[in-house]
């Protein structure tokens, strides 16, 4: 049988090596970090090494890690109840919190006329486009970023930003409010006195252990010009598709954008059908944001920018990682040429 | 250099070695539960194949399993907002949200007067004491009692129960809210379509199939008589103190409690140093509840069960577990006897 090919990274990445080393490690401590006896300082000292590697590979070393159970939490702590502006490209988890009403120009960029009262995504997960934050900028969703652009909480201007471990290669269940320090954040979950008051429960030791170690990873990785590799393999598969697909829109092309994304939309042909498609012949793609099971409808992200109906719903995401490879790619363009082809002759 | 002794079970216990294999196992696994292609879908596999176990496991088949990421969201998601009532007994975590009106007897028992508005644990945390939960009581927290009692959801009354999996022996960080099947539950996070709606972020894969399997193991023990050997190595532990000890109050003596919750309250020599001088000699207990950092206080607990305060100051918890051996509970009753012929010679 073939081997399967995952393009889906902005979904979920693999889970690291390293991540999968450091949370088998922390197995074996075994007590709550909250208890003053000798297991308990061990899990509590495990855990604050983890907070401290992570704020270093997140350019936050000085600013507050609040460890949450995802972004999608890290989004509520941040949002809920203050009633900020935001640009209908957010997260859904964002979007849920915010007044929907900056405009996004046709390129994907994000007009902020009040920073302090506003959210804006560093990078989307559907397009890849990255925004140039204002200063002062209240709240940033940084949780695609992270890990494929050099990112540095400190020098974003953002007072808060969200963070996931699986979006960079760790566990899902676990993900970071990052909080310039000396900024107020009401606790949601009341309870223990956890995360210096502001995220009540027991912290999860075996998820922040490995949070920590793939953020290194994915930092090392950009150092090392791991995603410039990507890039160049994003840039072919997009070379490879537009010399043929002459109908098919390449979303975010010339833009600023992650190295590893590739959005393309193609008016009449069903994103979810590509994807299914795409499945058959061993590829894992998306059409859309992941997050929303079973949901089938056009792409909002796209609908912003100024895109038809018709080419928001064709829109599908390619998405790389560190183990992608030429082949990979190069057999997804062969096997979504092959498809597009027998749906132009159906369409004719 | 001695082994540690860990008698802190209450506080979190080890990690089972059936959990441990199941995340490590899951940790194999690629993708996100909402995408839709085969490795999404294999993900969603593992997360309800463990729904699935949990539900069983817990006796709630046919019950809505929500994951959270612990007891304290769970109890967030049962309570905030509502307006119930509870007893002063309850775990901080629940009692943020409640009014805490209702009346707690000497023994511990706590009468509820309108069950539908409600909420009434199953066992304390402190003391073990379990409750008779009355029939169409609205919310239960079952965290302590799940794996160390023959619980089963579906019979207890309850529309609503909090669990967490790292009580049980799976990892931290993983909880859920057991939901009679039809009930209204609003969603605190929003964002994505998870959880059937009730609560949306990518959910804990690995951590879920730890819980799973914890939780099985939990109630093969249970079948097992394995908590009646616990049970007996407790009243061996109560005895032996009790024969040395004429002015310490074991509190919960006689009464319904959980097999593995030794409470000892001795008025003048404080918890939190009883706690220290057994972590220098090498045992793990607490004083009080685990999970608020720092703090330093009498029990609340045991005040509300009407014991003064120089007594509740002075309790501490010794909780075993099924690694707990004779060897443990004798060397722990000689370590603490010593250290109270100590006090009682400085107090002389």
């Amino acid at each position: 049988m073939k081997p399967r090919v995952y393009l889906d990274y902005n979904a979920t990445a693999p889970l690291r090596f390293e991540a999968r080393e450091a949370m088998i490690s922390a197995m074996d401590v075994v007590g709550n970090p909250s208890s003053v006896h000798a297991e308990g300082r061990t899990a509590k000292g495990l855990l604050e090494r983890a907070r401290g590697e992570l704020a270093t590979a997140l350019g936050a070393d000085g600013a507050d890690i609040v460890f949450t159970s995802g972004a999608t939490e890290a989004a509520s702590l941040a949002l809920a109840g203050r009633g900020f502006h935001g640009g209908d490209i957010e997260h859904d988890a964002v979007a849920a919190w915010v007044q929907v009403d900056l405009p996004v120009s046709r390129n994907g960029q994000v007009s902020v006329s009040d920073p302090a009262k506003s959210t804006l995504q560093l990078a989307n997960s559907e397009t890849g486009i990255v925004q140039d934050l204002p200063d002062g900028l209240a709240v940033s969703d940084m949780t695609q970023a992270f890990g494929k652009l050099p990112v540095a909480f400190n020098w974003s201007g953002a007072t808060l930003a969200l963070s996931s471990a699986h979006k960079l290669g760790g566990p899902k269940g676990i993900g970071a409010l990052i909080v310039k320090r000396g900024t107020d954040v009401a606790a949601q979950m009341l309870g223990g006195g956890q995360e210096m008051g502001r995220r009540a429960g027991t912290e999860n030791v075996i998820g922040a252990a490995g949070y920590a170690a793939a953020a290194t990873a994915a930092m090392r990785d950009l150092t090392d010009g791991v995603w410039d590799r990507v890039a160049n393999l994003r840039d072919l598969l997009e070379e490879t598709l537009a010399a043929e697909a002459k109908g098919t829109i390449f979303v975010g092309k010339g833009a600023k954008r992650l190295p590893n994304t590739l959005c393309l939309a193609t008016a009449g042909w069903k994103g979810e059908t590509q994807v299914m498609q795409m499945d058959l012949a061993g590829y894992a793609i998306s059409a859309g944001s992941a997050c929303s099971s079973g949901k089938v409808r056009a792409s909002r992200v796209l609908k912003a920018m100024g895109y038809e109906d018709e080419v928001a719903a064709g829109a599908i995401r390619v998405s790389m990682g560190p183990e992608t490879t030429e082949q990979d790619v190069m057999g997804f363009a062969e096997a979504w040429l092959t498809q597009l082809g027998k749906h132009r002759a159906r369409a004719a």
